[in-house]
């Protein structure tokens, strides 16, 4: 199969989910800021108000918005990077054949059409989020995720529960954009963006902010396709992924990262060792520092928001990894401790941090440091080699603190439950409380196939101890490459986890939806109950399989009970008696006829169909 | 749709699992014993005796058995329960039109065609396991089951590391007999055997055994076939469900149980309350303590293990649930409700509660006392209705055992993981250590159509703690009735959590698995990968999705990295290289050329695809 672009061969899903409406909420400090957030209507008899959900699909679900794959979104943050003074315009490095693995003009996927010239920061000034952060500057884009979090819940302040145990987290009532500056000052919480990736809507990660989750995607030696994967992009934000990364290796590389972030509405993470690797045809030990460095200017002139760097493999550590029972399972790690074994030196990713915190420095990428040691098995977890990494890491955090980046640091991976909290100890207690990003963890091992749900349980678990993104994991895991099924599964499955840790930690809105849908599932309101879940287009999907018929939907049963008895029903019967007094009660309720069913107008029961 | 079964409709799934064996123990103390478990064979260059798991799905398995789901299966306890003496045959409760939902004879489930006489107590003797344990006796079904528990586990005893954090629990290395019979006679554990379900293969249930998982299925007034109940059963078992509850609602009920107990390997539990409210039309308030008792004992006399009684849903705590966003969810809780407040008047289920140990005590009918006010929602979560009806429960479980029975203490429903500990904990201190039986929890309301993974979180977490057994929840709760693919996700999605307990625990076999499964990974072995898995069929099918070829099965790569690359490799070469001394290894190494990848034979590679 050629992976030639056919340039209408890209599709991607449009529209606004079902009763759902894009709105926009204005700055107050930024004047020109329209912060995107999804409300979803109920059903007039419901008497509710619309519930406000965080929307991470940027202007796809919009129907106002023109979309044009071959145009990517509009560049809604060039004017606020270019009105600070501190970036300039320059004539990037060129493309290379080895950027796109020397593929041959047939198989080339064409060059994205609208290529912007890249910028860079002017005179070695910092123009990282944390760099303004730290110099009190509350930015046009730390006032966009303050307003983002917040879902509007000021106007619904008062019927907000504080129930939850944050497990050392301080999640205000409000978050304030001072408050999300002093976060990321403090390095609690990072806000991925690319000087070079305007387009991206701002969001941020950290654990006194929403749980966030990561969806991956890419192409790989074995199948690949642009459109594909420009679509697997829209898809996996329309669901709720919070950032993208894009892990391709083969070929073409370098266009397919083009297309992908100029139409990405969130932040796009790479790990750039993967394509340093292919550039020395998958040899790790012809690996140069020279040839990633070039790799990363490469990606950060591309728009990349985060690099996951592996920087804390170090040869040290190597031999610790020896004994276990699946060894390094870290694509990164393997390469690094390829090189190293086979140079018997020190990591260059290590030895030459501070160039590259330099390079992050000047686009504001982020780091994501990796945990090329993470256990690759539930035998494996919590080994030394895994935190004699992490401990590393802590240290890296400081020198990247110390040139202005921002920094997050990558966690397993394979971990059984009770052996999970000491990964977000562990993690707190060396790296400085810098935001934790972990794929699961998967709690067990026996279950491929169904690898969203061994590692939607600990990825629950350690969103609720204080994870700040949460690593999606697909049913394909360990087996394949996630279609788009798969990345919907993930997403969705993921968009669980994280909820569940908003939850559990007492995040002052989050209940709002659970109660609301509640609400909906008591009083019988189904379309209510199907659009405001994670996924209305299954949850509809479910129920019309057993009770198909249109009238059933509005019907005041389910298919659980059947038409004659329905507790939801009785519920009501409670509490009319409770609210009329529980003394001699029985009479009157017996004389109302005590009649539970009413047919809902319309609806034809069939009990022996 | 007619409801009458066709007899040659029937149509089970048979035969073994993918590279799997039925074995069977011997018993010691009682010398007919045959204890099933699976075997799953290994590939030669593993190098590895195969895996022992436990095995739920009965001779359904057995290539050897032969199965006639018109005959039901051979009922391997009879001789066991005849040979105590303590038991007589009797003419049984004649079979009444109610029973089968005044069914006309076009719509009747045919009677299952080899009806057993039933079995009762002679002469008020107690025939239950706890009467036996308090006794001293170490009955052939203690034994079957320690033996069953254990999993040829003295064999491999050596490899054995414990590794977890109990929480109380105390699982012994080896499982006894003994400890069994202790286990029992301290409440901690049931064994359900009802003497008239002389089929079902011994399991128990408690905290200090591999955690069990329930799967509920069952027609209803909307939908119904006979065949379909039982396949679901045979299906159910076959993935790994410990019991089985049927909760048939609607017309047939008595045939469809029939058919279902005579051919299920495994306990089967229902609701008698559902059947109770058919014969009276659906109409709570009509429902009688005469109904209800000849209801317990036509279920008793066909051989139900355990009865799901909701008899803490008591008159004083109806009011605590007017104002809960969802009011009474749990359907038996919701017709006692009804009940009470029309009459005004206490439960009949509380004020006959010794009456119905009495029956129980005659069949060894283990109780489920059920959680008639458990929260629906996440709002309601342990609130005072839901721990007020615990206490009571623990009340009733005195009372129970005092009259010879076993009792367990189902659990609810909706909470959000900062709650889940709660529950457990006051479910030990008020329930006096009688195992624990809960329905997820779903920690999250607004994921309809993903309720597995919302409520698979909140189950492992809870299932660590202690919880005994998990009531699966299919990803079609709250929207429909569960096909047989939703049986299977559901089953599957509840192994995970009963397994990932049993790990947190730290129960001495349970990382056997995980641990082959993982070098089988590591090793390339992926024909063994699929079929140490929990669901073979899928982790096979989601890898032939990306790499068809047969060949790529025994290829050293997958296609998440294709073949150019392995991280998998690179750790054998860690490995080989710790293993020489990390002093100046590096010009070995690459002298050997360092090559990662040797093609596996007939395995070509289109990297183009």
């Amino acid at each position: 199969m050629s992976t030639q672009p056919k340039t209408d061969t890209f599709a991607v899903t449009t529209g606004p989910l079902p009763a759902s409406k894009k709105i926009y909420f204005e700055g107050t400090q930024h004047k020109d800021l329209a912060v995107p957030a999804r409300e979803i209507a109920l059903h007039p008899t419901a008497n509710e108000p619309p519930v406000v959900v965080y929307d991470t699909s940027g202007p796809y679900s919009d129907p106002d918005a023109s979309i044009d794959i071959k145009s990517g979104l509009p560049r809604l943050r060039t004017d606020w990077i270019k009105a600070r003074g501190d970036v300039e315009e320059y004539q990037g490095r060129e493309v290379l054949p080895e950027d796109n693995g020397n593929v041959s003009d047939s198989h080339l996927v064409g060059a994205f059409p609208n290529i912007p010239t890249p910028l860079r920061s002017k005179d070695g000034k910092a123009v990282t989020q944390y760099a303004y952060a730290r110099a009190g500057i509350v930015t046009a884009e730390m006032e966009y995720v303050a307003i983002r979090e917040n879902l509007g819940r000021a106007e619904i302040a008062e019927g907000l529960i504080r129930d939850g145990d944050p497990m050392g987290a301080e999640i205000p009532d409000q978050i304030t954009p001072e408050f999300v500056r002093d976060e990321i000052a403090r390095g609690r919480a990072i806000l991925p963006s690319n000087i070079n990736h305007p387009e991206a809507e701002p969001m941020i990660i950290g654990r006194n902010f929403l749980v966030k989750i990561n969806a991956n995607i890419g192409n790989s030696a074995v199948t690949s396709s642009v459109a594909d994967e420009v679509d697997k992009t829209v898809w996996a934000t329309r669901w709720g992924a919070d950032t993208v990364m894009d892990l391709s290796t083969g070929r073409n590389i370098h266009n397919i990262r083009e297309w992908i972030i100029r139409n990405a509405p969130v932040p796009i993470g790479t790990v750039p060792i993967y394509q340093a690797l292919e550039k020395v045809n998958g040899v790790a030990e012809d690996l140069t520092w020279e040839i990633f460095r070039d790799t990363l200017i490469e990606q950060a002139e591309q728009g990349v928001d985060y690099f996951t760097i592996h920087a804390g493999v170090r040869l040290a550590y190597i031999h610790l990894t020896a004994k276990r029972v699946t060894g390094i399972v870290s694509r990164g790690g393997a390469i690094m401790a390829k090189w190293c074994l086979a140079h018997h030196e020190e990591s260059f990713l290590y030895t030459h941090f501070e160039e590259i915190c330099e390079i992050c420095r000047k686009y504001d990428v982020a780091f994501s440091l990796g945990d090329g040691l993470r256990p690759g098995s539930i035998a494996d977890a919590n080994d030394e080699a895994q935190f004699a990494e992490l401990r590393t890491l802590g240290e890296l955090t400081k020198i990247a603190w110390s040139h202005d980046c921002q920094v997050m640091i990558e966690g397993p991976g394979h971990v059984p439950m009770h052996k999970i909290k000491a990964n977000m100890d562990e993690q707190l207690k060396h790296c400085h409380e810098a935001p934790f990003y972990t794929l699961g963890p998967l709690t067990t091992d026996i279950a491929p196939g169904y690898d969203h749900i061994t590692s939607g349980i600990g990825a629950a678990m350690i969103g609720w101890f204080g994870c700040a993104m949460l690593c999606y994991v697909t049913p394909k895991e360990h087996l394949g490459l996630p279609d788009r099924d798969d990345v919907k599964v993930g997403v969705v499955t993921y968009k669980i986890a994280a909820h569940a840790a908003d939850l559990a930690k007492g995040h002052p809105a989050a209940q709002v939806r659970d109660d609301a849908l509640s609400r909906a599932r008591f009083e019988f309101r189904w379309e209510d109950q199907f659009n405001l879940s994670l996924d209305p287009e299954t949850a509809k999907d479910y129920h019309d399989q057993t009770l198909p018929k249109d009238a059933h939907k509005v019907a005041h049963f389910c298919s659980m009970c059947g038409p004659k008895f329905c507790s939801m029903k009785i519920t009501q019967e409670v509490r009319d008696y409770a609210a009329s007094g529980m003394a001699d009660k029985s009479k009157e309720f017996m004389e109302k006829g005590a009649e539970i069913y009413q047919p809902a107008e319309g609806a034809k029961v069939d009990a022996a169909e």
